[in-house]
Order: structure tokens, then sequence, then C-alpha cells
């Protein structure tokens, strides 16, 4: 039997899993992610989690097909050229990790391997060409373009988070823009539009009532509150309309929703496709839209899917 | 010696080139377009056509790698479904084209192909990564990534120019939507922000003095004509903030402008890389802006390039 590791590197653990060749994952663990000494140990770490858990499921160095890695920064050619997440300035991972395990790696960006997993096995089993977007404390993201990772020249292929979405926007992202998606989409972006739209009159809602979440705003959503449906449609026409813009240029089969926010579920997704159906090219009229389903397993599926 | 043809197939003529696997082009021509009877006799006019030049050139069918073809539709899988240029209705492009050349063809968009082309022999020559917009009549568009065509699943990837790029537009673009790039950026959008500008006041100009057109116009900015330039500004920010967001999904080395408007020169990738340079996301700061260089090549080239 030959087996493949997928590791997806965050800045607090390390999440890695054993995967079977026709991708059963076999087992699945975490360790904690040091980040002093600019991240030293980070890889060394990895290598050694590795080799104990080959030792324990008595594995050979032959029946290993490689290790695919997912790290918090841009990636091009297995190299990160700075991450701030794991303390890392310039790192060739492939190669380093190639050096300690003696075993193939491959190396993307966190968020484009997780939609690469969401494509494997989450949300959007069965295509091929895919948009993921990760609705968290900001937003990332990923596109598919069939089947492989639009990984970008410098790496930076699927930053959909930085899509301007309103040029008129005066607050600061944290990317140096303005008017970014995740200054609306992402949890804090719900956020800010929540205390934007409450400062704005005294309509009664029962976001007043508690602290503002997106959780918050999607629980009061589904509660019929009017005033918290329309922070909805507002969040669903900066997500919808981006994505419509995104899938003239890609042209994908679904788009995949996942992240923090996305549990808010079903109703998430009608914002999101009312803005989208009305802005999208007719071409992309058969887009579907799906959850994520992965949750914290898509980093190390799609990064076992590198491989795979 | 191996060879192998481009073949660009638009709806006034067909565009034809033989190449050495190497590249060189051995010869090019160009015969009609019949486009009546549902475009019916294009194909097998395209397979007489390579017939005869491969007699002419005393060529063997075994020194033929493959064909080439661009067709102004989208494609997938080979397949076309309704092309307005050529007539076609649904039409297995691939399937009919080697059945009458018994030599194996691959189809792409006739858009995307010229993408190819750019980045292969033209203004995006060494480059992996490239998005080409073409400003003509339309405003097509392609994008290569990692030195392949991003198709997508419904063959319509790339269609830059139905980015909506303005919410607030009340005419409607060809295509049935509202605010589309191809509004501003082709030359007939030109011509609409320069009448829109001209009859917003009486600003002296010498755009009032002619007819009205795309080189008009850029004539003007050259001789330093205000107005002129408030409408380049114009164009330049809908198309530069699109490239920009446009970037920071796909993350290109290189954008590529072609088509009649391109013609204006370094002029017009000044004021397109302005706004560009204002909104791009920080990893595309090293993107690099160059016009197109094959004209009408561009076709025939990538399409060769989609076999060798």
């Amino acid at each position: 039997m030959n087996y493949c590791f997928g590791v997806d590197i965050g800045g607090t653990t390390v999440k890695l899993g054993l995967f079977e060749f026709n991708g059963t994952i076999v087992d699945k663990w975490e360790i904690k992610t040091y980040t002093e000494n600019e991240g030293a140990a980070i890889l060394p770490d990895v290598a050694k989690s590795i080799a104990s858990k080959m030792e324990e499921h008595q594995m050979k160095k032959e029946q290993i097909l490689g290790i695919g890695v997912g790290v918090p920064a841009p990636v091009a050619d297995g190299i990160v050229n700075g991450s701030a997440n794991l303390g890392w300035k310039y790192k060739n991972v492939k190669a380093e990790l190639e050096e300690l395990t003696g075993i193939k790696v491959k190396v993307g960006n966190d968020a484009n391997v997780a939609a690469l997993g969401e494509m494997w096995k989450g949300g959007g089993q069965g295509n091929k060409d895919l948009i993921m977007v990760t609705l968290g404390t900001g937003v990332g993201g990923g596109i598919i373009v069939d089947g492989r990772i639009l990984g970008g020249f410098h790496g930076a292929g699927g930053e959909i988070g930085h899509l301007c979405v309103n040029y008129e926007e005066t607050e600061v992202c944290g990317c140096g823009g303005r008017g970014c998606l995740e200054q609306y989409a992402s949890a804090t972006g719900v956020v800010r539009l929540a205390k934007r739209r409450l400062a704005k009159n005294d309509d009664e809602t029962i976001l007043r009532e508690e602290e503002i979440t997106a959780k918050a705003v999607f629980d009061a959503v589904k509660a019929n509150d009017a005033v918290a449906m329309e922070i909805a449609e507002e969040f669903g026409r900066y997500l919808g309309y981006a994505l419509a813009n995104l899938a003239t240029a890609v042209d994908p089969s679904v788009i995949v929703i996942g992240g923090g926010v996305s549990k808010a579920g079903e109703v998430l997704l009608q914002y999101i496709e009312k803005y989208f159906r009305e802005r999208m090219f007719f071409a992309n009229a058969k887009v579907q839209f799906a959850l994520a389903k992965l949750g914290n397993e898509a980093g190390i599926c799609g990064a076992a899917k590198l491989i795979l």
C-alpha cells in the first residue's frame, strides 16, 4: 500500500494527515507551531512528526508518495518569501523539507490548498473548475482551473479578499488598500457593516441587545430581524458582485463558501447568490453555489491532493 | 522536419499559417469565410486549404504534428455551442476537422488563443502568466496561467470585456449586462465616453472639429488637448481598476494590451497603468505592461502554440 502526508501549517498548530493513495484518511493529528527564532523549528518538527508516524504505522520511505504542504503565505516554486504568521523570512520549504525527510514535497498557499481539498472531497466534489472563498477573520480564496491550483506568478493567485469592491471606502484594509472585499465579507467585515448600520438611526433590532458578531447578525436574519436583513443584503451585494466578476474571468462550475461566517448555512448562500445572479455574465448562468464541507480538514486534504 | 498549422477562423476570413516545429512561420495565407447554411462549408474549406498547402510544400501527413484552431465562440472540449459570427449552432470542431483531415486538432476561443500567441512570440514573450486585453470593436480577453489558456468550465474563461466596472450604468451592453468594461474601453466605448464628455459642457477641444473615433481621442491626447486627456483618464480608470482586480485574482507577470485602440501606443499604457498602480494588490507591484506585437498574426501563432 502507498501513502502520502498532507500538512497544513498554521500560526498556532500544524495539522497533519496520513492518507492512503486512494484518498482515505488513515490518521490525523496536530503539533504545536513554534514561531520563535523566525520559525526555524517548524519544518524540523514536521519532519520529526512524520518520521515518528511512519514508525508507528511501520511504513517504509518507499511507500510514501510524497508530502503535500499548505502554508499561510504566497508560494512560488516551493519557496516562501516571508510569512508573518510563521515568522519565516525567505524559506525554501520544498528543498528544506525534502532534505529533512528524503521524501518528495509539494507546497501551496494554504487558502489555495484548502480550495483543492474542497474540490476533492468537500463542497466542490466532482468539479474541476472552482472558486472557493473562505470567510473567516479575513477573506481568503482559492481558484482551481481544470483541477489545478491557480497559483500565480508571485504565488499570490486567488487573493479574493483583496478585490476592490468599494472605491469610496476611506478606512484602510490590512493589505494597505481601501475597499477590499475583506473589509465587508469577513467576520470582522460583517461586524463593521453592522456597526455602521446601527449607527445610522435608532431602528429597533435584536442586534442592539448583545455583542455584535457575524454569527449574531445571521442568527438575527434567521429570526427575520429587518435591520440584520439589511446588513445581510449589503454583505451579499459586495460578495455576490465580486464573485460575478470573478466568474466572468475564470468561468468556474461551482463556487464554494467556507470559513467561520459560512456556518450561518444556506441563508448565507441566498444573499450571495441573489446579487451574483444580478450581475453574472450569461455564460455563468449554471454556476452552482455550495457550502464548504471539510472545515479544518480542508487544508490537510488539499495538501494530500497536491501529491495524489 | 515536422510542422503544424495554426488556423484563426473569423467571420470574414480564415487566416492560416504553416509553422515549423520550432515556431518559424513557413507560410501564411487567408481564405474567405462562407457563413451561409449555418457555416457548413467553413471546416471543409479549411481542410481543403490545408490539404492543398501540404501538397504545395510536398508534406506528408506524418510530418504534421497537428492543427490548432481559434474560433470566435466559447469552446469546451473542442466543441462550440453556437457562434453568431460563423453561423454555427452546435459544432464539434475538433472531431469534424480531425475527421476531415486525419490530423490531430486542438481548438480554443480566438481571444484566448491570441493571448497564447502574444505570450509565445509577442508582447508577453518570456512570460507564462499573462493577461491579454484586446481593445477592438468590443473588448476581448485571454488569461494564461502557467503557460496554459484559462479556458473555463463553459469555455468562457477570460471574458474580460464583461467585467462589470460601473454599477450605475443604465445603457445595456451587447451581452445583456450593464456597466461592462466593453462599454468604456472598446473603440466604441471610448467614443461613448467622448460623446458624454463633450455633451457635458462647451469646453474647447479639437474633438469637436472631426468625427469622434478612439484614434481621434488619443491623437488629441498626444496634442495635449485637455478634454481628450480627461476622456483618457476616465478610460484608464475603468480599465486600470478592472485589471488591478483581475491581477489580484490571477497574479500575472505581464499584462498585454492589444486591438485597434492599442495603436495609440505607449500613451495608452500610461493611462491604464496609473490607475492599475493605484488599486493593485501589493503582491502585483512588479506586474509589467506591454503592447501587443503580433497584430493579426496573434491568432495563427496562438493556434499553432496549442499544438507546439
